[in-house]
């Protein structure tokens, strides 16, 4: 690999991240196609479901100069024929002589694409940049290894880790610009999950008030709800957006929710893994969990929280819900362990955004 | 005023930065002499209690250049004699011809000296750059202006503002890093105050572990313990540094508490504005609150803070004591609003500076 090969791929990620949050179910890649001297002939990035895949976007682009060239792909072409060909055949067809790539494709069904291509003569490497591509793909890849959606648990809260003042008034605690992007985050989810708590105290209706992204579908809201009590009046059952409600398994359902999910229990809630796999079944990529501090602590007790976004308010309040609960820890050692990734101000608000903390080397 | 005139008062502000920490009981002073022709010809700071003041260090350095020149002062020249001679003096004795200040004095002892230099036909202008340079002496000018210490409010906290999680462990939520960083703020303070609940449950020593700034005192370890609790045996009653016990007026004070000063009682603790005269009598300009939960959200009630910097850990509980106890917020339109002065990374935490928010315009 040189540092031109470096360059190349990085502009592969870029491309890639383009597409995030219109491509779901399928991956964000992208991909850059030199000719035989090293001049690049094509760009592409996959932009939304049903659309073209970023190698054949990119070769199209590059017409006949792709022919003993090189393609830089940050996933692992596909093999299989979906709703666009393989993509492994689209590369050798246009004669690409080799092609780097950042990820393997952890996909059963579309994975081998890099077999095929070595067996049919072309020079194929791999693990370039793979930590940067894995990052714009964190969503897919959890959900595609994993076999369960990636969760991004947000919260909004004053620096003393309050979610409501004393007498339980929480409007509001951040500024119109933390709650405008809140909208966008939801914008780019699959679906946004609330416990039944949350309805019945605040009866929000978890739409995403700004223009979605090109998406395959709606997004999807999703309440937990054990004991079957979201209400008929509660807005997030309105027309606005498509509504999943998860019941456990032994509810009595009232006719409003003869369309609920049924899980089994655990904790006293939902079984968290359980709704995972419901929501992955239904092709589910990423969840934005919203609330409350029960919910939010039994995900983090689960190890179900890949990512967390926070809005500090620069406020205290001294008293009232914490903006978490019960996370399964007794003692400090236990804490859970998060890297800030990103601290931005959002208006007179702080944005921090962490994952959890890489598993030490031992 | 010329953008000259704002680039010379801000090399001015700069200089009286470096003595931050150094020059309690006094303020941090900079100041910038030209000559007749605009040429920078001497530059000075206060640099510890007992030390020149930054007029006579600019000047000194100026020597006949300063005839006919323009002075830039952060604060209004003291007119009267203290360890050192007056500013004022010293000005027309030098033979400056004009003198820019930026904040005027509110010491009713040391004021006037702009009369001073005015009724002897110097050219004095003020109000340039006042915010900058009030901010960098914000301690002192609060110890002036409102006759009690400059309060900083630190606090170390997870994401969801929890201290200690739920089995009262607490070492160590932040990094080595921040608490490190913990000791050069209590080296920068005058004193530093906890309650008597922290002296019990941590018996901390509250010593800054760090070689103290050129100081005229040693760092004052103050703890309010209204009903003289602290045990003989407290590490905070050894001699490592001064301490000062503030127990209420009806206290039993045991022997090894003989030297305690007795303060009249307010919400079940020490009256927080007596203890603060207490401290402006024996010329306390900054206080450092470390804890715990219940004194700092007294202070916070009082409207006693003046500065927050909180190490938030990247990590979560879900349950434990609460950094910030009750502070005498019912609802969220009472909530205590701040804003972000600064956030740094610090090792793997985050160091969060703000201030009140300033008062709204009416």
């Amino acid at each position: 690999m040189t540092s031109r090969d470096i360059q190349h791929m990085r502009r592969a990620v870029a491309l890639a991240a383009r597409g995030q949050g219109g491509t779901s179910p399928n991956p964000v890649v992208g991909c850059v196609v030199l000719d035989a001297s090293g001049e690049v002939a094509g760009e592409g990035f996959h932009a939304y479901a049903g659309g073209p895949h970023a190698e054949v976007v990119a070769l199209r682009e590059a017409g006949e100069r792709a022919r003993g060239g090189t393609a830089y792909v940050t996933l692992e072409p596909c093999n299989h024929t979906g709703r666009t060909g393989p993509c492994a055949g689209a590369l050798l067809e246009a004669g690409v002589a080799r092609v780097v790539v950042a990820v393997a494709d952890p996909n059963p069904v579309a994975a081998g694409g890099a077999e095929t291509l070595a067996s049919r003569g072309v020079r194929v490497e791999a693990g370039l940049l793979a930590e940067e591509a894995e990052r714009v793909n964190a969503a897919w890849l959890t959900f595609a290894r994993s076999r369960r959606p990636y969760v991004t648990w947000k919260f909004a809260a004053t620096l003393d880790g309050r979610s409501a003042a004393r007498d339980g008034t929480s409007q509001w605690i951040t500024s119109p610009e933390a709650r405008a992007e809140v909208h966008r985050l939801r914008a780019e989810s699959d679906a946004v999950l609330v416990g039944v708590g949350t309805v019945l105290a605040d009866d929000p209706s978890l739409t995403a008030r700004v223009p979605e992204p090109l998406r395959a579908r709606p997004v999807l809201r999703v309440v937990a709800d054990p004991g079957a009590r979201t209400p008929a009046s509660a807005r997030v059952l309105d027309d606005a957006a498509p509504t999943l409600v998860a019941v456990a398994d032994d509810a009595v359902v009232p006719p409003h929710l003869a369309g609920a999910v049924r899980l089994p229990r655990a904790d006293g809630g939902i079984h968290l893994r359980a709704l995972m796999a419901e929501l992955h079944g239904r092709q589910i990529v990423s969840v934005l969990l919203e609330g409350g501090p029960t919910l939010a602590g039994s995900f983090l007790r689960e190890g179900l929280v890949d990512r967390v976004v926070g809005y500090l308010a620069p406020a205290l309040l001294g008293a009232g819900a914490a903006a978490l609960g019960p996370a399964g820890v007794e003692t400090i050692a236990e804490a859970h362990r998060l890297e800030f990734e990103e601290v931005t101000p959002v208006g007179p608000d702080l944005r921090i955004v962490l994952r959890p903390q890489s598993p030490k080397e031992s």
